[in-house]
């Protein structure tokens, strides 16, 4: 059984104050929690029904396992599933990223929306980036909403807040950036190793991080829509970068 | 200043039941409503703050223009924003839509979040695809979260509802759809006309419309992600579909 004080500390975790204080964030959902079992981060305890709890990969010692309820779970956790169990987790620490020979990384200005984090960090994945360098005002990796979203990819990529300024500065390598004005993603050649900055959802790069660009891709509009969603564009870009260099 | 009435009205307008029954929805949003007012649609009245009224474009004759304050607007509307206004519009016909030759046009196979409708209606606007064919159990289109989310490219997409294995097996065009085992989208070519189907959130196309698929296209995936989100891989695939033609 879940006791109060645990339902309480869990509910806490919904908070970013809180999260900071503990340490610890919240996983809900089958995907996220089989995928966080298995990766390099340190589970707390896990909560289920004994359905959910029976259908679980081997946990690993140390990592308590918690009967519960459907209905208990609905009233802590914050999305509608029927997934029926959720997990806590310790956070990682907030290490400086080094970004390797033959490496893209994605950097993000002020990136606001919780989905679209989650969904960045999903795509990410997908393309094999490992690395995402974000300003300290992007939203919180580990908001339930951004792990909830990025359908357990959260566990294969890191992140690392800091000044993004800064972090351009201290870089040689070339700093991509998608803008109306630049050159044609279908003609891009990436090369090898790159920063590639995503701007924030409604006024893009910000004046900070612009003067460091150093080269600017267009992704080339056939019809009206005045702009691309943020994890779109950065899903499109990455998908042109693969393309121009070997195949998987 | 809006009528009791008249706010009970546009508040009904969230239940689909009541669309239905009155043929009218909201636009919410200052992006939304101007594109909204100089489209086809008949839209019906605007209400705003009187910055917002001031702000607007030419208002055709007969739209009703209705000024109120902030408060009364974020007791009606659904999304916070500080757009103050919306505005209600009549629904379009749900008519059958003809492909023309030199078309793709997409068949969304039961896309039930109403975020991925709106984001894959905004990309398809992006990318120049006019018509969306979708299966009776795709989201409603007037869902004021996907008007919302297609950023006021509802305006240049249109749908029809339908019977999805009914329209594939009346059309004699490639019929494109994603999937694992799919051939690499980059090496795809994709011809000047065809259908690209959109597989559901979790279950990807239908037993129904699976048989009628002609060409299985592959989105190369470089990382470990399992999937990727629908409205993602809309994006990717009319990318590559539009590269495989010739340029914009």
């Amino acid at each position: 059984m879940l006791s109060r004080a645990r339902i309480k500390f869990i509910k806490s975790l919904q908070l970013k104050k809180y999260r900071k204080e503990e340490q610890c964030f919240v996983v809900e959902g089958t995907k996220g929690i089989h995928e966080l079992i298995t990766s390099g981060y340190e589970t707390v305890l896990v909560a289920g029904t004994p359905e959910f709890l029976e259908a679980m990969p081997r946990v690993p010692a140390g990592v308590e396992v918690i009967g519960t309820t459907q209905a208990v779970l609905n009233s802590i956790g914050k999305f509608q599933s029927n997934d029926a169990g959720l997990a806590v987790a310790k956070m990682k620490a907030n290490e400086r990223l080094a970004v390797e020979p033959a490496e893209f990384v994605l950097a993000l200005d002020t990136i606001r929306d919780p989905g679209n984090l989650g969904t960045i960090i999903r795509i990410a994945d997908w393309f094999a980036v490992r690395k995402i360098i974000a300003s300290q005002d992007t939203t919180d990796f580990y908001n339930g909403k951004v792990i909830q979203a990025s359908m357990g990819s959260f566990t294969r990529v890191s992140i690392y807040y800091c000044s993004l300024k800064a972090f351009l500065q201290s870089v040689t390598l070339p700093v991509f950036v998608t803008a109306s004005d630049g050159a044609n993603v279908h003609e891009m050649a990436f090369g090898d190793s790159g920063v590639i900055v995503i701007g924030n959802e409604s006024r893009g790069v910000s004046t900070e991080a612009s003067p460091l660009v150093t080269k600017k891709i267009g992704i080339p509009r056939y019809g009206k829509a005045e702009s691309l969603n943020a994890a779109m564009a950065t899903g499109i870009v990455l998908d042109n970068m693969r393309r121009s260099q070997k195949k998987p």
